[in-house]
């Protein structure tokens, strides 16, 4: 059997990294693990009791394709604490993670052929679930004179038409952020030129220097991507959300029910209680506060002085031109001679990306403090 | 914000009666649900058991985008238990349900614009993945004369060029299957032909007279899809696999990474328990076999003499155009006046569904005893 020309998505570099550690590791050697965006926490523990609890009492059947009603109320409430936003629960869509939640926005609101402009360096999923659906990626050049975020001037500089605008603030792998009058510019931007907002929220809680906007707080008319991956240390749960205009709801529902039938149920019942377990997610981002205030001071000592701002999630992307013009080989050499595993930029950055590399703080500061020591002489 | 095109599916009928029937419910009621696709009873107790463990010991992170190894090797052992099939384990894709493992063999095996053909009547969310994937599904219409099963002369009988077949045997909604000499000769077909073969094998295991054969058993050339929600009785675990040709086996992880990441981690870990739970299963299957004996001897002494075969699944697809030409306004009138809810014909097949009714038998006992004591008399 031949693949189609659509299915052939590029691979992520970030999986040779990820064996070669995994090789070294066997072999009984020190990894410090800087490439994996995932927490190394496990889910808050009022979760995990809640999960044993829907075990024991709950048949763990499908559920409604939206989600189970007093999770997308409690996503709602959440809303209003952390935004002051009043939101209705009719318009919250449960997802399996943030991933079918992208499926779900680019199939309800794009057509074959259509262009969705977003930020180069960003996740590279985006563009691989765009190309397999047939809607065209139009990446930006960022860099840090836009806090490697798009602006209107940058979009307006793209020829051809644009029927969408993805932006991700906190950025992965920038950790960057558009402030209160950049996000609203945007969305004003879209707006008036009948293009489609889709704001990837995914980090929101994981900020280091002023909370995270929505771009709730500016439209109804925007499709809003979250997950209880990141600041709620979730990942393989699968679970997210979307909060999309009214007029979206149906089409989404229909869809969902087709592609998906409904998000895996017993991470629905359990996720109920992750928003009742803020002194343990604070702890958790204590830690990574604790893990990047570490990298951003002893990075630039090594002469990595050029860092993108990571004011949010979990990354620090670096600037290493001055070191090599191969990232991929650079971080092979690096883990090799270091144990530090990160993430070459050509995974966020098809062009520019040869000359930058990612650190995850998500993991132990322990661990960010053996790679700094590993590090030290050998930069 | 307006959506797309191909975004806009039709909505399932079966929503209808579904909502219909809870509104019966909460008005204090009785409803038989003949509507449900999806077993009444939970997870075997080892399934759940494992979960318990996994809560407990596991962090539950990403897992491979195929899925975990302990996983993949049950289930390539399972083809070995039940065919006699030898299954490298590398061929095995653990998926999202089977909802997830459609969406893959379809972007990975079609291009936009290219022609799926399938028999109708048939599981409606084929049609609506696939259009919305851009990729054309070509109905064929099946009847008692072939089983409601594809044949070469039925699919000869198909102006255009055609891509791919899709099966499912034993079917949803008619619950009736391919003799392995029938199988066999559709494999050859599409070999002929340069067509792709996808084999829906979810109902295996659910069968009530002889053994279902895998497409396996014929060619390694087919993506095979399965999932643990139907005989293992595991559907809000959301996880399913799928079998691919190793030449495939690469483009799949690289589009299940960027769309999916990874299935649910804990279902993953739970599931492997599931081929150890026979005695549970098999419990499961004989109560299907008392409610298929029941309906199969009572309905026809009640004038609903033309069923489908239902020598698999948990469906009995009647043919009920002596009584109605309007399957929808049909079921309303049903379960208002008896209050057993079923599912008209009209999502599996566009065009002659008008003339049928599904039965859904995957509940108990009691209740499709009650169905029919409703149903005595009303027909």
């Amino acid at each position: 059997m031949k693949s189609a020309k659509r299915g052939n998505v590029p691979p992520f570099f970030a999986m040779e990294v990820l064996k070669a550690a995994n090789k070294r590791e066997a072999e009984g050697k020190v990894v410090y693990h800087m490439e994996i965006g995932q927490p190394a926490t496990s889910a808050p523990s009022k979760v995990t009791e809640a999960a044993e609890k829907a075990l024991r009492d709950t048949s763990i059947g499908y559920t409604e394709a939206l989600g189970i009603p007093p999770l997308r109320k409690a996503i709602a409430d959440h809303y209003g604490r952390m935004y002051n936003i009043d939101l209705d629960p009719a318009r919250v869509v449960v997802t399996t993670g943030s991933s079918t939640g992208f499926m779900l926005s680019f199939l309800s609101l794009f057509n074959a052929g259509d262009r969705v402009v977003l930020a180069d360096p960003g996740y590279p999923a985006y563009r691989n679930i765009l190309s397999s659906l047939d809607i065209e990626a139009v990446g930006i050049p960022t860099g840090p004179e836009t806090n490697f975020q798009p602006s209107p001037a940058l979009i307006d500089a793209v020829p051809g038409p644009l029927h969408g605008l993805l932006v991700a603030s906190p950025s992965n792998p920038t950790g960057t952020m558009l402030s209160p009058t950049e996000l609203s510019a945007l969305v004003d931007y879209c707006r008036d030129r009948d293009m489609h907002f889709i704001s990837d929220e995914i980090y929101h809680g994981l900020t280091y220097s002023g909370e995270a906007k929505s771009a709730l707080s500016y439209t109804d008319d925007v499709v809003v991507i979250n997950s209880f991956s990141k600041y709620f240390s979730m990942t393989g749960w699968r679970l997210g959300w979307m909060i999309v205009p009214e007029a979206l709801v149906g089409t989404i529902e229909r869809l969902s029910q087709s592609l998906f039938i409904s998000a895996p149920s017993l991470s629905q019942y359990a996720a109920i209680a992750a928003f009742d377990c803020t002194d343990e997610l604070e702890g958790y981002r204590e830690n990574y506060t604790r893990n990047r205030a570490i990298l951003l001071e002893e990075l630039p000592k090594m002469g990595l002085d050029k860092l993108a701002s990571a004011d949010g999630a979990f990354y620090i992307y670096a600037d290493v031109s001055h070191l090599t013009d191969d990232s991929m080989e650079f971080c092979k050499r690096m883990l090799a001679e270091t144990g530090v595993a990160a993430t070459p930029g050509l995974d966020f950055d098809p062009n520019r990306g040869q000359a930058y590399v990612r650190f995850s703080f998500a993991g132990s500061t322990e661990s960010v403090k053996g790679a700094i020591e590993a590090l030290r002489g050998w930069l």
